[in-house]
C-alpha cells in the first residue's frame, strides 16, 4: 500500500471521496514523513502540526466534500495569520501577521490545510537558508523558494507555494526534480506577500503532478477546475530556445536537450530552433533595472533599520542595482517593457510553445549559491506562463528540468502541453 | 507671531535652519492644535505624542540639518512599525505591524516625525469613519483619505499621506479645501500599504502648499528636491474637460468653473473645451471591472473571516463588482487598459494641461456618503498625475477644488502649473 504522503493531491482527494483515506491520515502521514526527512532536508522554518491535525479532524467530521483537506506549505515571505512569518531573516522571527495572504486565505477557504512555512532565501533575494537538495544533501536546492521545492521533492507535502521574480520557482523546482509552475503575471493575487519587484513578482506552485497544478490554479482563481486535456503535440509548432547563454550551460544539460530534440523530431514533432537572442538580452538588461529599482524601494524598512544584518549578497546584489537608477529612468524602463512584451507576444504568433532549459545545469555543489536564473529572466519579466518538468538526469545523478513557456494568458493550454510531454 | 502649526513644512524648515524654530516647538504646536480641534474634527485613530516629541527633541539635539523634523500623519491603511494599523475597521484594532511601509520608512529616514494614524474609510473603500469636515462639522470630509484631508485642513499637521484608487485623495482634499496630489502611477512605492486594486492604487499627499508637495515628492523618491519653477501659462494649451458627468455637477461648481474659464480667457490664456467623453466613459467601465476584481481578491482574508462585520456599502459595492468577472475577462480588461492609456496619452499631445472639477460639488451634508469620484476615475485608472487646488467656494461656503491633470510622468511640470494657478 502506498503511504498517503506519496500521493498527489488529486489522487488523495479521490481516495477521500471514496472514504478510503481520511484527511487526518493524510496530514498525519505528511508529518511522519517530515519527521523522517527534515533533519537532512531542512525545508521548514515553522511547522504547525497541532493546528493542522485538528483542522483535518474537524473537516473529516464535517464530511463536506468541497473541503479538500490538502496539506500545503507556504514560502516564508507569504503571510499566514497567527503564524510566524520571518521573510527568510532572523530579525523578523517575531513577526506574526494578523492577515492571511490572499493565496493562503482562498486555499484555506477550500479546506486546504497549512503544514507550515518553508525556507525562503533572505527577503526572497539570494542569501540561502539551510535547506539541502533532497537528492543529495551536499547540493543546493536552488532558491529563493528553496524549502517549498525541497518539501515537495521529499514528499513532505504534495503542494507548496513559491514566488518568482527572476527564477525563484522554476529553478529550485528543476534542481529538486519536481514540477514548478509560474502563471501569467496577474493571475494570482499578491496581497500579503512581501514585495520584491512588484511589476514582476509572481506567486507560483510546486507539485508532483500537472493535475495538482491545475487543481491549485482553480483554487487560487476561485474558479471551476479546468481539467487537463491531452494535447496533440504533432499539431503544434514548438520553438527550442538556446538563448545567448547556451555557452554557460553545462554539458549534461546540453546533451540532454540535444538528445531530446532528436527524439521529438524522430517522433515527427515540428520543433524549430528559435533564435530570439536580442529579446533575451533586452530582457536581461531591463530586468536588472526594474527589479533593482523596485527591490530597493520595497525593502526600505530593512535597508534603513537592519542594514548591518543584511547579507553582502543582498547589499552588493539587487539592492546595489537599485541605486543606479533615477525614477525617470525607471519609468522609461517600464515603457520599454511594454514594447518588449509586445515583441515577446509576437514570437508566439509563430510558435505555440517554447522549450528551453529551466536552469544552466544540475544543482550546484555547496549551499552558498542557489544558482543562476539566466533561463528564467525573460519569462518572469514578460509575465509568460512557465512550467518546469523533471524530464532528465545529469552526470551527478541530479534532476535536470525542461522548461515549457507559453504565450501570455495561455496557462490552461500550457498545462495540457506539459501533460503530453510527461507522457511522451 | 504665527503659530508653528500654521506653517507649511517648507516655511518651518527655513525657520529651523535659521534657529528661529525648534522641531520640538513645531511638533508640540501641532499637538496643541490637535487638542484644540480633534473633538470636533475627529481626524485621528491613533496619536503618538510621546514618541513624536521625543524624536523631535533628539533631532534638535543632534542638529543635523538634513533631518527635517516634519510632523506628518499617515492614513490608517498604511503600515507604521510598532503602531496600531486598523485599516479603518474595528477588527484590526490590535494589528501592530513590525515593518514601516516604504513611504513611512523613507520619510522617517529624512527625519520626518509620525504624528499618528489618520481615519480611513473601511479598508479604503466607502464606509466612513467619524471624521467631519473642518469647515462645517455637519458635512462629509470626503474619503477614503478622510482624516488626512481634515487634519491638514485644520492645521493639525502640515502634510499627510493618503491613497487613491478612484478619488480618495483628490476628493477629500477638495472638500476640505487643501491641496491634494496623486503622482503618476508607479512613482511612489506601495510596500506596506493595504492593497485595494493594485493596478490602480496610488499613494498621494495632502498639504497646504505646492512647495510642500514638491518637498515630499523628493523625500519619497529619495531624490534631490526639484524646486517649483513658475510656469508661463500663456505659453501652454489648456483643455477644459466637462466630462459626461457635467449634468450631475452642482450649480456652484458649474458657475465657479465657467467664471474661471472666462477669467483665464480674458487673461489671454489658451483654454479650449476638450471633449473626451468616450475616453471617460470607457475609463468608468474599465475601472469598475478592474477595481472590482482586484479588490475582491485583495481583501480575501476579510471577506472570508469578517464578512459579518463588513459594511453593506462594501459588500454591495466594489466587492460585488468583483464577483461579476472571470479571470479571463479581468485579463482582457487589463489589455483594454493598455490601449486606453495610449489614447489618453495622445490627448496630451494636443493639450499641456487638463482642467476639470475635483468633485461634482461642495462636500455633501451628512457623514454617511463621502461623495462621488466621477471626476477622478479616468486619471486614477490611467495613472496621470493630478492635483487639486482650493480655488473656489460654493453656496454653502465650503471649498470647491480645481483639478489639474498632466500627461503621465509630467509631475514636476504639473506642480509648476499648480503654483502658477495659485498665483493668478
Amino acid at each position: 500500500m502506498t503511504n498517503p504522503f506519496e500521493l498527489t493531491a488529486t489522487d488523495a482527494i479521490k481516495l477521500i471521496g471514496n472514504n478510503k483515506l481520511s484527511r487526518y491520515e493524510w496530514v498525519q502521514s505528511c508529518f511522519e514523513r517530515i519527521r523522517e526527512k527534515e533533519d537532512l532536508v531542512k525545508a521548514w522554518v515553522y511547522l504547525d502540526e497541532d493546528r493542522a491535525l485538528e483542522k483535518a479532524k474537524q473537516l473529516d467530521n464535517e464530511n463536506d466534500k468541497s473541503q479538500l483537506g490538502i496539506p500545503f506549505g507556504i514560502k516564508d515571505i507569504i503571510d499566514a495569520s497567527n503564524t510566524p512569518t520571518g521573510f527568510g531573516t532572523n530579525f523578523y522571527q517575531n513577526n506574526v501577521p494578523m492577515r492571511d495572504a490572499t493565496s493562503v486565505s482562498v486555499a484555506k477557504q477550500s479546506g486546504c490545510i497549512v503544514i507550515g512555512k518553508t525556507v525562503s532565501t533572505e527577503l526572497g533575494h539570494r542569501a540561502p537558508g539551510l535547506t539541502t537538495n533532497p537528492h543529495n544533501k551536499d547540493f543546493t536546492p536552488g532558491g529563493s523558494s528553496s524549502g517549498s521545492a525541497a518539501a515537495v521533492a521529499s514528499m513532505m507535502a504534495p503542494v507548496c507555494f513559491g514566488t518568482q521574480t527572476t527564477g525563484s520557482v522554476i529553478r529550485p523546482a528543476a534542481y529538486c526534480g519536481v514540477i514548478g509552475y509560474k502563471p501569467s503575471y496577474g493571475d494570482f493575487d499578491k496581497s500579503g506577500i512581501l514585495p520584491n519587484s512588484p511589476s514582476i513578482d509572481t506567486l507560483g506552485l510546486m507539485s508532483r503532478s500537472v493535475e495538482d497544478i491545475a487543481l491549485f490554479r482553480s483554487i487560487l482563481l476561485e474558479e471551476e477546475l479546468v481539467s487537463i486535456q491531452k494535447a496533440d503535440l504533432s499539431k503544434i509548432k514548438i520553438g527550442f530556445v538556446r538563448t545567448p547563454h547556451w555557452d554557460k550551460t553545462d554539458d549534461s544539460t546540453k546533451e540532454a536537450f540535444e538528445h531530446f530534440l532528436n527524439l521529438l523530431r524522430s517522433d515527427k514533432l515540428n520543433v524549430i530552433d528559435l533564435e530570439i537572442d536580442n529579446l533575451i538580452s533586452k530582457s536581461d538588461a531591463l530586468h536588472l533595472d526594474i527589479s533593482g529599482y523596485e527591490f530597493k524601494r520595497s525593502i526600505s524598512h530593512e535597508r534603513f533599520n537592519y542594514y548591518d544584518q543584511l547579507s553582502d549578497q543582498l547589499r552588493n546584489g539587487r539592492l546595489n542595482d537599485g541605486y543606479q537608477l533615477t525614477n525617470k529612468n525607471y519609468q522609461l524602463a517600464l515603457k520599454d517593457l511594454l514594447i518588449l512584451k509586445n515583441q515577446i507576444d509576437a514570437v508566439f504568433d509563430e510558435t505555440d510553445l517554447i522549450i528551453t532549459p529551466s536552469a544552466p545545469g544540475e544543482a550546484l555543489k555547496g549551499l552558498e549559491y542557489t544558482g543562476s536564473p539566466i533561463f528564467n529572466t525573460t519569462w518572469s519579466l514578460n509575465g509568460n506562463p512557465c512550467i518546469t518538468l523533471p524530464l532528465f538526469k545529469g552526470k551527478q545523478e541530479l534532476p535536470i528540468g525542461c522548461q515549457l513557456v507559453a504565450k501570455f494568458g495561455e496557462d490552461d493550454q500550457l498545462l495540457n502541453y506539459a501533460k503530453a510531454f510527461l507522457e511522451l
